[in-house]
């Protein structure tokens, strides 16, 4: 990815280290903005349409958020049902026509294809917010983002990484995509943890592998006492052909502090996609984990922002001049303690 | 109450007389701004987050509106049935997510306890638009706010005003949360005028008297001549056994311009939480009404931007700041009439 | 129509040609800031009421982006079911209620006469987005405003033009409305194409002759030949008895490039009013038409924008203001190519 004005993200592979790296660099200067040390007015008058032809609270409030902190405006659509698209107009006039109305395009939809095949006749940039089983790239780029950081506030990067994902690995289009873009860091360790029925797509391993890292499969949650990430994932009863099967799944990956001390070196950081569920059946991450410093899931979803921040500003030409317009914040905020 | 900046606004119990003035000298330093004589941009660039997991219209535009007209940006959801709630996301859960997306909340639940609950997850702060039968703060305030502006223009204070209660006093938060607020001035009379069935909870009369206030109970609209303040409820057919029982309410109860002609003193102000039920059925508020110049209801609610307005600009610690920010209004506008 | 400002917009009879070519010429300023050249800040803290009890994607967001792209904020509903006027409140109630929450009010809502009867409670001025079967003016001024720019295109005006309408003419909404606009020119030409069942109401007929226009009454989409316009009407399955019904009238009104090089001259202007239904099995006019530099349906839809910020500007009278606020536009764009 040479440039990024005028793109269209839709995909983790377009993503190369360079790619990821600048979205990185320049993710990491929103922060000011997103803490509420400073605001900028860069984008004031620009508009994000924000169209989730599916449903998802926090993924679209996420993205409308970033466009907010960087000065711009948003339209939004939520749901299917109501649109022309549900009266048998195709993908392509509603891009056509829903582009005529903004400056860019967030895009969630449940069929797979569908934001790569909007994107055709987009006039505006088009960014994937999910598109069905297919692909989810920001998802990506903030578990990404975040294992970085973590990373460096040990004083370490990406490479020799040694990550541990649990649980549903097959069917988790997260786990999928973050683990092609590990592939493009030197020398990590990726210890997949799963029943052998969830276990991670042959397709995703050969990348693994053929890019030379090192790769150990295991159904036994005890394998993973040397990884610095322990990236859990969410229980998804329908997969399981019975209630029983499932509670012996859960039985045997869930996570707690208990577990956690039995099983992790001390400073494993613990992620998750989110949302989990909270009730006592599932509980694939105990809330006994919220005192623990290592718990890095809210980590995770502060820094959807700034990736978001990052993509519009790259795709939008203003990367480079945020702070140019730089403007203070008036108001109470504790965002920056 | 002795500062408002970066709290949570919960509970009616939260106020005290002095909180509640403080709160009302702020939202008269806000009617310039609503009536569009001038705008201010002190909030440019703040995020409102309006989460409404129980839909209500009027509530949820009523606080965008207060957050635009103080310069912010406000990002929405409404409903449940989307949301990670739904998947079995506890609420520390949701806000501590969410609230990295804002820099202000406010909620409405359908359950009781949930905004509260939410807010211990949050990290800014969180207003109660509503939660389930328990707590609706800003709807008693703007209620409180609307008594004292009309009071003010007969040259009167709260202190030594006499109310009449009218209708379902038993299961309207509205009316429990205005009396609770109102005890804390002096010399109120209260006249409760309900069926039996449907009468003031006892908690709450005991909180009248022990406060010293008059307090008058009674089934019959015939004592409510000398009120200067008529507060009208909502008629909530599912309240009774049977169509016939609820138009045997609805024929004592309901009021017109010829019963306030017959009933009440020329100055009797009449209030409504809103919205009324003009179906000829219903009618607990006729429409005859709408030409009296003493149905405050729309006053109401124009109220509600203002008492919105200035809980926003004390949580947020700018209320001394807003005409810092002043700009000139360049559009027709005839709300200052 | 002496001066639009403070006023409501609710029929396509409020417009004579003075109105018409006061508006046109607006929208014609408008075009450097929806295409990105510059930006405004005029209407920088006004705050448009998106009301659309009746969901209509494209029209909403076009109503929203019109206003975003004047420097002004947007507060919206979708659907009808949880308002208040679901709880039996009347259109005067809410408009009193929600027009103390805005400037001005863009409003859809499935009764014909309904906003009509809204805008009667309303101290802002409205909008009508549609109202059933009844208007939907924007919709009509959109597709004249189209027509004389495209007319323009070539050097000529809306006055002479030969215009063919195509298909559903009965119960299209659309037709009628731009039928009774177009008869404020001179010596237009109109070639009414349709199944004898679903023929142009009389009425309209009626108002065509009675202003001197021409009027050629077909069956046959062999007519159309000479035609500078062909304004071809969406497929509504259910207007047909049975589906065999329909597939036939398909037959003989359906349009593609083959169709299009056999009956027309080489420049007819092809328009559509949105979404056209690209199934198969539908398919009123073909996706192989997208190539043809002809098909002006998506300058339809972004002259919606042109002509939705004209009548806001018009009607909070700032029509002549708009550029004494421009701005830079910082960002990327490729809009104006």
């Amino acid at each position: 990815m040479q440039s990024f004005i005028g793109q269209h993200i839709l995909s983790v592979n377009q993503f190369d280290r360079e790619a990821v790296e600048r979205v990185f660099a320049v993710a990491d200067t929103m922060a000011p903005y997103a803490n509420r040390e400073k605001r900028t007015t860069v984008l004031q008058g620009a508009i994000l349409g924000n169209l989730f032809f599916e449903a998802s609270t926090r993924t679209r409030v996420s993205f409308g958020t970033a466009f907010n902190l960087l000065g711009g405006e948003v339209r939004e659509t939520t749901g299917m049902s109501t649109s022309a698209l549900a009266k048998g107009e195709s993908l392509y006039d509603t891009a056509r026509v829903l582009s005529g109305y903004s400056d860019i395009i967030a895009m969630r939809h449940p069929h797979a294809g569908s934001v790569s095949e909007f994107s055709e006749g987009s006039r505006v940039p088009v960014i994937n917010g999910g598109d069905g089983a297919n692909e989810h790239p920001t998802q990506a780029l903030l578990d990404l983002y975040t294992i970085a950081k973590e990373r460096a506030s040990y004083g370490q990067s990406i490479d020799k990484l040694h990550i541990a994902m649990i649980g549903d690995l097959k069917f988790g289009r997260t786990v999928h995509s973050l683990a092609k873009m590990l592939t493009h860091f030197d020398n990590v360790k990726f210890t997949l943890i799963s029943p052998t029925e969830l276990s991670m797509p042959q397709s995703i391993c050969d990348i693994i592998e053929n890019k030379g890292h090192q790769l150990v499969i295991s159904d036994q949650l005890e394998g993973i006492v040397e990884a610095d990430i322990c990236y859990q994932t969410r229980i998804q009863e329908e997969r399981f052909p019975s209630q029983e099967e499932a509670n012996k799944y859960r039985g045997k990956f869930r996570l707690n502090q208990q577990i956690y001390t039995q099983h992790f070196k001390s400073q494993t950081v613990i992620m998750h996609p989110l949302p989990r569920d909270s009730r006592a059946e599932a509980n694939e991450l105990d809330n006994d984990l919220n005192k623990n410093p290592n718990l890095a899931i809210f980590r995770q979803t502060d820094n959807g922002v700034l990736v978001r921040m990052a993509l519009f500003a790259l795709t939008l030409g203003v990367a480079d001049k945020i702070s140019d317009f730089d403007r203070p914040v008036h108001w109470y905020s504790n965002k920056s303690n």
